[in-house]
């Protein structure tokens, strides 16, 4: 077996030597995960200098801002949908027993990546196949151990994790004791959720059982085999001669008291699962490979002339694609897309505005389990609503699987209400790309719901105003305010679409109940003024003019780290797009002078502090044609994660922003009009000067699309 | 003993049955302190029903509103300045082990106030004296007990607790063991503080030494003596027949690592300070006695014709006078009066607002351990403002013994920065009261330092207009707003004040700086409009209508805990005074038409969730001749604490509501002019229709003056 084949450098990420500093950007880079398991590329042994137990209180805070704990590594196994109750930061998803876990000794000394003798040391992530590889030379006391590792997570096999390992003696003679095992000593954000541990480990499997404190029970079982498939027990210690080869393969299966269709495994149906496995041999890969050969070719975007940009859009997809369970509505694709705890394993408005875009235009069917997981959270949203007051239905600002409230700072849990009319906004989005009307028909108790919130959360003033007050934007550097542009056109656009969809499903309501909704709209919409620069709320004018000289001295750092949350709470800076959002996503409702005079003015003050920021700039410059700053706003969203020297990716990629690099392409470069524009594809291609082609497919009312764009012509080909 | 004489109903509080429902209301209308050291008014023996050792997390939250723990018993031992570290909650006061512990077993039966054989209960506190007082009958297996208990803490020996107590059998025969203990198993606000608990328990002596996760150490020690001085084991057993009585003192001192004078006593030293106590005799207490007589004196307030009030004003002087550590600046009186966990035993803007005035116009020696706590905390102060970003010294919301911020809640911590302002408006009125230019002197780096930390902190606007943006003032239900008139008032007057301080004492200062002082306190007046209804900030008008009829069902409890704070933060609803404390504070500035415009449009409003809100509301009504509702007004605040029904007092007094009720009769009734609008006492009564008379002491500049009362007749006669 040689690992080491050349990968093509735009299919994959490459690192070239084991420095503890970047280990934990490389752990989010290279996190690997079959849709219902994700772990993050950790090291099988671990690191002798990073603790996986530490226990600390984590306080809710702005974890952009925050300084992370664990500087060198942390592990992560999560199953979604697998939380427990933290006491702080409300539930979260649980970071699992670590099933990697194969500890290494040669002649007494137990392997680290920061041992001396480490050399030609190698680790590589293919995208096409999701197959993660780590070459290492380790001299030890009494000879040369060349190592190959290779591991991944068969997305036909979801339950399951694949490990190889090749240990060959290149000179000298070595005594090699490899030691399988499942580590349950592991925290999540310093707090241990298991109530329960149970460790076995009678012939050759290594096997725990534990319950989270929010009732969820995982089993996870773990094998060692030789090169011939024989079971072999947990310790194996065998002398090497020059020469020689050990070759092992570990194999491992995880099931829950949450697991859908086979339900939750016992052991025994877990050793027959590998059994099965080992039993295919070197099958278990190809049909991998199959399955994610078949995404790509949906999901594939092509640039010649831009290795970079190629490289980075592939990382975005592997990771888009693997972030997703196919299988399962009861959970979307957390903020981090499960590759680390920040964020809580917590959904976000990112689900229906950065994220949905990319599964609905390359593959509807991934698209329809995030806006199902939202129909099936209803009720969480209306006990929301039932605790602030309110009838109906109110999405949190924070989504768990039971749609409850999960935010633990209150500012924005409490006012970023604009995740509602998101939630319907994503509903509709679908709506028009599927025009599946059963589908409607299933949503339209979400559209009623949230529309009953709205009509009561409005207020209608004397005189017939009618405003949307204590709210906080997209940008939330602004903490509280009325009559934010983007909340107000979004949910009026909301009530729209629920009288829209009531209409079309020929559904009765109550008597006056689409009138008030049209007429509530009408009133949100009159609220703002949309003539010249649209303000981002009521009195943006009063806020002070933010002194970035003296306050922002270091730019390569977020600004909300460098200044107090007083002077940020009253200052002019915006944290992110926010009245810009809407010429993005409804770039027929507003003029190009329009575009330009409110970018030309919220863009000074705006910092970019959140991930969601650049890659929406980009998009609007393409169309206001300024290709150099769409350029570098581009290249800006793309070093998010993939920069070594930004280490973005250490606490979890930024999936949104993955969303985000696809849409700059497809809907920036290329051009792309949303499906609730246009009847059939529509481009208008605006490609930086150096791309000499862009090509790629996309779904649009079920119908698949091949798209070639040179210059400014697009070509558009439907294919079956 | 006859602790049974007939007690003046004016001067003390009965409680006359034993019922669970308002223990921890007793438990905080009978605190008892030396200033020293300070005890809630709980049974020796505890409760069986009420664990004190209970561990949960506290979290950070609105205290008005948040349901508190212990429903049936709190204790609370506290020395102010003896602090623990609370993971959520920041440094709070300690609650220290319950050295008043006395468990009494008739017939193998444990006593308990909830045994269906106590009868004839009834307890009572002595204002005059200090004194609590408890007696019951006690039917046991085999005879009925007379029990009679009292209590003191010396204001001359203020280390010391005394507990007397007295067992008479007055029917059949009864086997008493009595054991005296102090409990080290005890938490506060849930969060257990003691690092290491040694208990020693030889020879009769019954100690313990604490430390806390703060770094001091406390040291207890209890004895029990017999009626003749006799040093009794810790645990007595005797069977007494009937009429026999079995009569003990229980003694104990208190030392910690803070103790200033004597230094932190040794067990040896303690019980030095023991058998002397024991050997005074009844002297002790008599001494006790002649101390508070003397308080009574300069303090005391009489009103004929008006018993209940007479009995709330005398239990507010007498919180007030028990809150006060006469020896210690290091310390000032905390929110609770340290008779309660409530607010963490941190000192906010009450300090300056709400209790210096009592304090200052009857006793300045105590009122200047108050200003000068702030002189002591401006290192604290000034690594606030550092850490905020700006020069200078900015107090802190919340204030603990080092003056750094300790407010968990970043809304207030942020925002409220009036209390800055609020510290040099105290200075500067010990100063006008005192004339003390030595004091002056002495606090100059505190005014100095708060003028440079609010010359930064204001917005210089284009155009030339000054500005104080992102505050919250009094009204904590305006979150977040510009240029509250409040605020910006205040903190222009404390330029003005610092300004004035300089010019007085001759201190040089940076050239420019008086003018700058000057010119940022013109702008800052400047940018509220002072004519008709004072704006309570920019857009106050913006808030939407309160919807009080649907969202306050139940008037009787707090607005603030019936609907979301969402809701609350748009809505005009105040929790309390804001603009009206300026026509209250200085009433020379504002036209009578002026407080009548404003306190009208706001008054429909205010909630008064706040403790610090209706006795403003009745000052002003003194002045604006509406004698009903000052009335009304003087009413609500009296029962804020003393009402059995509403309980206000279980997590412990309102001290700050105790120095507003001072303030209502002498400020607002009485008519008293503040010292810096007048040279000489100056009032103008207009007492309720019912009081005959009202007659008080005050100082001013240094002069007692006995004020008579009646009608609407002052006579002031200075006294020496």
């Amino acid at each position: 077996m040689n690992y080491l084949k050349p990968f093509d450098p735009a299919y994959c990420v490459e690192e070239e030597r084991n420095c503890r500093r970047y280990t934990k950007y490389y752990e989010g880079v290279f996190a690997q995960g079959s849709g219902y398991l994700q772990i993050r590329g950790s090291y099988e042994e671990g690191l002798a200098c990073a603790d996986q137990g530490e226990l600390y209180m984590r306080m809710p805070a702005n974890v952009t801002i925050e300084k992370p704990r664990h500087p060198y590594s942390k592990w992560g196994v999560y199953v979604p949908g697998v939380t427990g109750i933290h006491p702080m930061l409300k539930e979260e998803l649980v970071n699992l027993p670590y099933l990697l876990k194969l500890d290494v000794t040669a002649d007494g000394e137990k392997l680290d990546m920061e041992l001396p003798g480490i050399h030609n040391y190698r680790r590589c992530l293919d995208f096409r196949d999701g197959v993660l590889y780590r070459d290492f030379d380790w001299r030890t006391e009494s000879g040369l151990v060349r190592c190959q590792y290779r591991r991944f997570l068969p997305r036909q096999l979801k339950r399951v994790v694949v490990q190889e390992f090749s240990f060959q003696v290149a000179s000298g003679r070595c005594r090699l004791t490899i030691e399988n095992g499942i580590d349950c000593k592991v925290t999540t954000n310093g707090y241990n959720h298991f109530k329960k541990v149970e460790e076995s480990g009678e012939a050759g499997r290594r096997g725990c059982v534990v319950q989270t404190d929010n009732g969820d029970s995982i089993r996870m079982l773990s094998m060692l085999f030789d090169s011939q498939g024989k079971v072999l027990g947990p310790v194996v210690d065998s002398v090497l001669r020059e020469g020689e080869t050990l070759k092992l393969t570990k194999l491992s299966a995880v099931s829950t008291s949450r697991d859908l269709d086979a339900g939750y495994l016992e052991f025994d149906q877990m050793e027959a699962l590998l059994a099965e496995t080992i039993n295919r041999g070197e099958r278990v890969y190809l049909e991998n490979k199959a399955q994610w050969a078949r995404l790509w070719k949906r999901a594939g975007v092509s640039i010649v002339g831009d290795e970079t940009a190629q490289k980075a859009v592939n990382f975005s997809i592997y990771h888009l694609l693997r972030s997703v369970n196919p299988d399962d509505s009861r959970v979307a694709v957390c903020a981090k897309g499960y590759s680390g705890e920040a964020y809580f394993g917590h959904f976000f408005w990112d689900t229906e505005v950065y994220l949905l875009p990319f599964y609905l235009y390359t593959n509807p069917e991934l698209a329809k389990k995030l806006v199902e997981f939202r129909i099936q959270t209803l009720p969480g949203a209306m006990a929301n609503a039932k605790a602030y007051g309110y009838p109906g239905a109110r999405y949190p600002w924070e989504s768990s699987v039971s749609g409850e409230e999960q935010c633990p700072n209150w500012q924005y849990a409490d006012h970023e209400i604009h995740v509602t009319a998101d939630v319907v906004h994503g509903i509709w989005h679908y709506y028009q790309a599927a025009g599946d009307m059963e589908f409607l028909k299933n949503a339209l108790p979400v559209l009623k719901e949230t529309a009953r919130y709205w009509l009561a959360r409005v207020c209608r003033r004397p005189g017939g105003a009618v405003t949307l007050d204590g709210v906080m934007g997209p940008d939330e550097y602004i903490c509280l305010c009325n009559n934010n542009a983007y909340t107000n056109f979004m949910a009026a656009r909301s009530l729209e679409i629920t009288a829209w969809a009531l209409e079309l499903c020929g559904e009765a309501a109550e008597p006056g109940f689409i009138e008030d909704l049209r007429e509530t709209a009408q009133g949100l919409m009159n609220s703002v003024d949309w003539s010249g620069v649209i303000p981002q709320c009521d009195h943006f004018e009063d806020y002070e003019e933010p002194d970035f000289e003296t306050m922002w001295p270091d730019r390569s750092k977020p600004f909300g780290g460098q200044v107090s949350q007083e002077y940020n709470y009253r200052v002019k800076a915006l944290k992110q797009a926010d009245v810009l959002m809407l010429p993005y996503l409804f770039p027929e409702r507003f003029s190009a002078e329009q575009i330009r005079q409110s970018y030309d003015f919220y863009y000074p003050y705006t910092t970019h502090d959140s991930s969601l920021s650049a890659i929406i700039h980009s998009i609007l410059c393409v169309r206001l044609e300024r290709d150099r700053e769409a350029w570098e706003l581009f290249q800006r969203a793309l070093e998010i994660d993939l920069s070594e020297a930004k280490m973005g990716a250490a606490e979890g990629v930024h999936i949104a922003n993955c969303g985000g690099i696809w849409q700059g392409v497809i809907l920036g470069f290329a051009g792309m009009k949303w499906e609730y524009d246009c009847d059939q594809p529509t481009f208008y291609p605006r490609l930086p000067k150096h791309w000499k082609s862009l090509s790629f497919s996309v779904c649009m009312k079920g119908e698949f699309y091949r798209v070639s764009i040179c210059g400014d012509q697009a070509h558009v080909i439907k294919v079956e």
